[in-house]
């Protein structure tokens, strides 16, 4: 398969990317790394790298940004980070993706182990994650011909405990190479509207 | 208690006021009608309904802007009627409450069946409704003053078959004034972080 990775060099695309390459094609893309440069935050952005890409069986998204801080101290602005990165930014890739990607192809976008185990500091985050799962599950049901879509919700990183640890005390960090894992579910195997929980 | 209804004129939000009005006082508020008129998708306003609206000691919001329309014409736009009016609406609700309630008053948003039950049409709906679950699991966890929040996740109507029973084939409609119990149980009750899933 051809298989597009959005955030290709981070933390979890960067390891999605190792998985997939085993068996597929990735074509690797991020704001400003990659093989493509898309930000996400922009459809029409979007829309111009999937008629670039050409053919294409799966989209991997393993980006979007987040406000994290407390919720006394949070206004309008700080949820529209997470709305507009991580839930419109998904969004926008999946409803290309449905005009773009061939038959029985994929998209699995990303979440977080917070909308399951709230954590301080977290509500502007838990409120874009959950609007992903909302966003995928009501999908799956009217993707057409064949096409899937499922979610990857992660919980901390390993690789990420230096920057995102104190916010997630208590969490048993996972191993990138394990959260990819559960990409590869998504891509290779056949469920849609799922929700796979890496912790 | 004094309790604000936002909504207060709607399908919902009529027989929550006539549920509450049997025990407290309840405070009308709607777009156009109602004690107070507010746009809930304008912080600023909300604020200035709070500072208006004096002590209070719960706020109720049954409002909150939706498009519904197949998966294949959903363009961001579609999505961002749901996410200012359904979620940020009553995100902002929300926030200005954390300032103005009374201490250990409730705050109780409004979801809806899809979140659970996904349905054909509903794909945008079902991205703000989740998101407002997300924000409200989490936001409970750090509301101060013993301050509560807690979500109703109504199925239709009966009241609301003419218009949207056409989406909701299958799904048993259930009275407002039975939907209106779950927003008493929020009111009244002591539970925080919950949704009451009123079908
Ligand atoms: N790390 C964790 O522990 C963890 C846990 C749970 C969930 N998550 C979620 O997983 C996602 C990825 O996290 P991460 O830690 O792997 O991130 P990361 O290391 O910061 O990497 C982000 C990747 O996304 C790309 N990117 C950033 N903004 C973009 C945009 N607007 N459009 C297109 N590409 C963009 C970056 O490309 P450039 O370098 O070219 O900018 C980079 O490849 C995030 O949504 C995060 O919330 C992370
Ligand atoms: N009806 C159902 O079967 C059903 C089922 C599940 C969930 N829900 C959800 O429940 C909520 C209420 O639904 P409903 O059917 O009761 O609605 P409705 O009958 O249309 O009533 C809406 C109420 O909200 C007020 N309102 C509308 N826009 C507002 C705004 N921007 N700011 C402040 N107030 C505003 C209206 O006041 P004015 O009249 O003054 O404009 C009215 O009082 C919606 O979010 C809906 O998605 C409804």
């Amino acid at each position: 398969m051809k298989v597009m990775v959005i955030g290709a060099t981070g933390a979890i695309g960067s390891a999605v990317a190792r998985e997939l390459a085993q068996r597929h094609e990735v074509i690797a893309v991020g704001s400003r790394s990659g093989q493509y440069q898309v930000n996400i935050e922009e459809f029409d952005q979007v829309q111009r790298l999937f008629a670039q890409a050409g053919s294409l069986d799966a989209v991997v998204v393993a980006a979007g940004a987040l406000h994290v801080g407390p919720l006394a101290q949070l206004a309008p602005e700080h949820f529209h980070v997470g709305l507009r990165g991580k839930l419109m930014g998904q969004v926008n890739v999946a409803l290309a993706a449905q005009q773009y990607l061939n038959d029985g192809g994929s998209i699995t976008l990303t979440s977080g182990v917070d909308t399951d185990h709230p954590i301080r500091g977290a509500v502007a985050a838990s409120t874009a994650n959950a609007g992903v799962l909302g966003f995928v599950r009501a999908a799956a049901i009217e993707l057409p011909r064949g096409l899937r879509i499922n979610v990857v919700s992660p919980t901390v990183l390993q690789e990420s405990m230096s920057t995102h640890g104190p916010l997630f005390i208590g969490f048993e960090p996972i191993a990138a190479s394990r959260v990819a894992l559960s990409y590869a579910r998504s891509v290779d195997g056949a469920q849609t509207g799922q929700v796979y929980k890496a912790w």
